[in-house]
């Protein structure tokens, strides 16, 4: 990663555009850059270059980029090859601020010379300070300047119309559909990038460029990796800043998606979840189709601003009512609870048999009495139990005012209170799409997009009180992993609360070890760093109730590790500790994200029965309690059936000041795994450990 | 519920019909249907019955239905409340085979008078044996026979074509939604019926009437209770039989949406699991929204035989190949693995920088060799490893031959593989569309669709090979819960293997009762019928070891017992019995469905915890298998990390011979609840357990 400049802001308003390659044919790559510029209003100068013509497009050319009467601010590559990297020379030679190289044939193609030729490119820009978007890149479309410095065919399939939304995707293709959809469904789109091999310029920092236009409402985002994290942090911060909203796909998830993505542009580095975590942290929403990333946009572009998420529900329909209040639960939206004066009011204004309750069902009444939903609406909005509106509609057309219903929906949006609608036929919908409110085919996908966007909302402020991940690569440095006693000597100096001990190097002193130690019943445990499987090759020994009991023990150990090779450096010797839950605490290095945490239920079976949640570190107390609350073991640990509540406050405890530590880049920790940590009544004790250090 | 009759033909075909309350406005609920069987084409006798004209929209009306110059089919029943009932029971004395009551003001008000008017009317088909539909249904419609004997506004709006799918719903509204989404995407639709209320032909049996149509290829079912399993599993049955898919979508499934559907049309009365493992025993498929109802609805259409669910994806863009696999792994599909011929042969027929591994990237080659993807597609329909295709084209258009690929797709999905589109664009979706294509606006759509048609082709197979529930509602007659003894030893009777244990009257017994178990250890229990919540009130008492320990234990708990005002009958005595895992099995009897099973994860957390697959009884070997492979803990009981394999097949026998008892209408078990239940290494054993008998 190069140092970014104060802002790429040459690249969505140039004052002049070099076309290397240009041509007079509108359909080829060199050709539609020029007829974009001109037909989508740029005003500043473009210089086509042209060794074999006067004039492209009406213009005078120019037969190389360093005979152009002006240093352009960016110069757009659409020549091939080795062709294109002597571009790129010469335009770093000129002083041109930004290079657009839509040529392909470099790292993409997964050869070494495309490789070599994209680290000449790279070479180029990193002696001049100059900044390079692409190779392989669709190029770059901001409808606010008309610098169209692209070739997407999709400006002539769907024509532009400059409005609130940007698009950044790594993906040309992942720029042209969401753009299309968008376009189709009436919203303008200033910004539409297709970033490609990312070789200086990465789309994250692109987005986060774009995303300091105070004119912005949504970002949407298409990336393949995440190979700049700091860039992301700086668009999560921007994002909360601008109060822009930010909605991001990573393709890759599954293991057929990575491997296809590596033959695309290059593999995920991360875990997935880590990536989650990260997400979640900086405030942006993560979706996992095309579908969920344009789902809410009309929502985004409102300037609502929601306090909760308690739903209330409005139809003409029984069924629907029925149906909206399941799909409010799948999102996790509460209906919420009429005031007393809220279903008073309704009951004025309804028909006797209509359900007053939420959902409010005004029956076929609506059929005669056009201004129903125009008296119903105000009377939810005043009821301060009540976030956010569906209005469902499913049948209506010709004998219904369908008029009056939108204006007196789009009055009631106006007033503050987010509204979606579910309206299936297309000449109902209409007149709804006109006002600009969100308009879905039916109450599923409605409430989905209202739930995504409520909890975006809640994520982005939530987000503003976190600290900032501490990101960034750190070589592990050979880790190395540490025995028993000084991986929990270790661990006790990070935090974490560990088993009283006693550490002897040979069979002979572990009775002395038991009587000091003064309880009735100790583990003995070879320990080594050569494994970390000692139960199965018999290197833990329990429940042991005497000085010579223990003793034996060790002696069974040492008889065992000899068995299997493996070497030991001496005893530990701690209590049996009984606690109310096993639970784990462990932490390790991400290669793209840094220090990662880990919490979850504890024990033998934890790969098995997996339930864990991963947090950047450092982190909050909030951040781990809100963790533990969504593990599957979070109700015991508040004790049921008569056995007392754990200590989850001990736990967190541990887990954040472990986070800290670990959030230093000087720390020597590389990662632990600390399992089972027992939670006490009062206190947790780790039992069992392995630290890496660098 | 009436006995059914052979058919509901009579419904579908009239040969005649009255309408009573006929009127010559036909945007009135009266007047809609004679319009609509004029213009959609009813070949038999209309009869207007209207006190006041003489003819009604053009055709001679008679005063009352008694006049009717023909006993009518069916009398379509348009006239408000007591007269409706009045006309009700003049067809029965007149001996009209069926009736459909669009009018309102029956039990859906929720009122005791419309409860009468409602039974009035099932008393007037009882005596008779005519059938009635409804009363508030919004009218049955047969485009095939132009019979349409209902009001719905939906079919001015949204002309109607005969075609091969039906759909039932108890609502109208969810009639009419899916109606107008399939005709809009040019689906042919012959059944549009809503049934209201329900009184006495239920929609679950109107449709296992409907599916008897040999022509019909897809069966679309909205319900919001399920009154009426006897007719879902005929219909499962006939679906399986016709090879006619049935997709259901029943409504009410959340605490809200179940309470607005006790407003609506009477909650379901069963448990939402229980439903889900009926719909999956008869093979059909339930969907939780209006957009999945419909979603799969063109690949039902076609004639495809699919083998098994192996995917792979074509596309022109690399990262909707990501994106596509990342939308199989969510779908359960796995990525096929293609042959070394297969990839041979797209290695031939694609460019060098292609990725010719699974997912296939054609490139932007696409937009210079226009047969590519009638090229690559058969060879990958040739693989035995690929089951199913996806064609992904986000960005086409001018210059793309989309007709040629649009014919070359078309000829690829008539030779028998499935295959499904991702097309963004309308213009370059529209050719796809017109050959019948199931073709989706992106590729998670176009996977999820294609996944739900699979599973439930799957689904339906499996069926065939499943014994028929035990439906039908079976009186609990005052369950009585037995003390801990009576329940091991109606346990074991059941076939469930419980622990040895010895019963004895009073304390002094139970040092007897520890020497005659000759075990090390035991537990004591206080035997009661009053409470399930033994541990909680001191009744159990753990690892006692000796005649002595055992009988201080009893004494303690009888101590204790007196405390909290419990009555013993005696204390049982079992040895102390370390499973390998705890499990539990489960029975009771739901109202609607029967008897039910449970498997899962025991001990005292089952509840915070649930990790538990409910089963219909009887239930054979290898379905409980699968639920248990189902469970979280599945990974551990194979043996992990050391451990051995637990006995899973005792646990799967004990289920079974329970289940085949339980299923025994004449079984007196109400239900019982073994938990924990000792998974062995070889066998199994309950050791605590309550049993509720009628």
């Amino acid at each position: 990663m190069s140092t970014p400049r104060a802002s790429l802001d040459f690249f969505h308003r140039p004052s002049s555009v070099a076309v290397v390659g240009a041509s007079d044919d509108t359909e080829k790559i060199g050709g539609r850059p020029l007829r974009y510029m001109r037909e989508f209003g740029f005003a500043g100068r473009v210089v086509p270059v042209n060794p074999r013509r006067d004039t492209v497009q009406g213009l005078p050319a120019v037969p190389s980029l360093q005979d152009s009467p002006v240093v352009p601010d960016v110069a757009l590559i659409a020549v091939p090859g080795a062709a294109a990297v002597e571009a790129v020379a010469t335009a770093a030679d000129m002083g041109v601020p930004g290079c657009v190289v839509m040529s392909s044939g470099f790292a993409e193609t997964g050869t070494a010379e495309g490789e070599r030729l994209q680290a000449e490119l790279l070479g180029h820009a990193r002696r001049s300070g100059m900044r390079i978007v692409g190779p392989n890149s669709q190029g770059l479309a901001t409808f606010s300047s008309g610098a169209v410095l692209g070739f997407s065919t999709l400006f002539t399939e769907e024509p532009p119309e400059d409005g609130p939304v940007g698009i950044v995707s790594q993906s040309g293709a992942l720029a042209s559909v969401p753009y299309g959809i968008l376009r189709r469904r009436g919203i303008g789109v200033r910004y539409v990038h297709g970033t490609g091999n990312d070789a200086d310029v990465s789309a994250a920092e692109l987005a986060a460029a774009a995303i300091d236009d105070p004119e912005l409402k949504l970002l949407l985002l298409y990336l393949e990796n995440v190979a700049d994290p700091e860039s992301l942090i700086a668009l999560g911060e921007k994002s909360r800043r601008n109060d822009t909203p930010v909605v991001a796909l990573v393709g890759g998830r599954s293991a057929g998606g990575s491997r296809a993505a590596a033959s695309h542009t290059g593999a995920l580095a991360t875990e997935r979840r880590v990536l989650d975590a990260f997400f979640e942290r900086v405030g942006i929403w993560q979706v996992h189709s095309v579908r969920e990333l344009v789902a809410a946009s009309e929502l985004y572009l409102r300037d609502w601003r929601p306090r909760g998420n308690r739903l209330a529900v409005v139809s003409n329909s029984g069924a629907v009512c029925v149906l909206a209040a399941d799909a409010a639960e799948d999102e996790g939206l509460p209906l919420a609870e009429l005031a007393p004066d809220t279903v008073e009011g309704l009951k004025r204004e309804l028909p006797a048999f209509a359900a007053t309750g939420n959902p409010v069902d005004v029956t076929a009444a609506l059929l005669t009495d056009s201004t129903i939903f125009g008296r119903v609406l105000p009377i939810l909005g005043a009821d301060p139990n009540v976030d956010a509106c569906l209005l469902a509609i499913p049948v209506a057309g010709r004998g219904y005012d369908v008029e009056q219903f939108a204006s007196d929906a789009a009055a009631f949006a106006a007033s503050g209170t987010p509204l979606v609608l579910a309206v299936p036929q297309p000449n109902v919908a209409e007149p709804f799409v006109r006002t600009g409110l969100p308009v879905f085919e039916e109450e599923s996908g409605a409430v989905a997009a209202l739930g995504q966007y409520l909890a975006h909302r809640r994520r982005m402020a939530r987000a503003d009180g976190l600290p900032r991940p501490a990101v960034g690569p750190r070589e592990p440095l050979h880790p190395r992993q540490l025995n028993e006693a000084d991986s929990l000597a270790a661990l006790a100096e990070l935090g974490v609360p560990v088993v009283a001990h006693e550490f002897v190097p040979d069979p002979a002193q572990v009775a002395g070890a038991f009587t000091r130690l003064g309880v009735p019943s100790v583990v003995v445990k070879g320990s080594t760093s050569e494994t970390g499987h000692k139960s199965e090759l018999g290197l833990v020994q329990l429940r042991r109730s005497s000085p010579a009991e223990a003793r034996a023990a060790a002696e069974e150990i040492a008889a065992s590790a000899e068995r299997h090779g493996v070497a030991l450096d001496g005893f530990l010797v701690a209590p049996m500790v009984a606690g109310l839950h096993e639970v784990l605490i462990g932490a390790s290095l991400d290669p793209v994200f840094g220090p990662v945490m880990v919490v979850g239920a504890g024990g033998v079976y934890v790969e098995a029965m997996s339930d864990t949640r991963v947090l950047l570190a450092p982190c909050t107390p909030e951040e781990v309690h809100e963790a533990i609350a969504q593990l599957r073991m979070a109700p015991v640990l508040a004790g049921l059936r008569g056995q007392p509540a754990a200590d989850v406050d001990a736990w967190v405890k541990a887990v954040v000041r472990a986070s800290e530590v670990l959030a230093d880049a000087a720390s020597p920790i590389a990662g632990f795994d600390a399992n089972p940590v027992m939670l006490l009544r009062h206190g947790a004790a780790a039992v069992d450990a392995v630290v890496l250090r660098r």
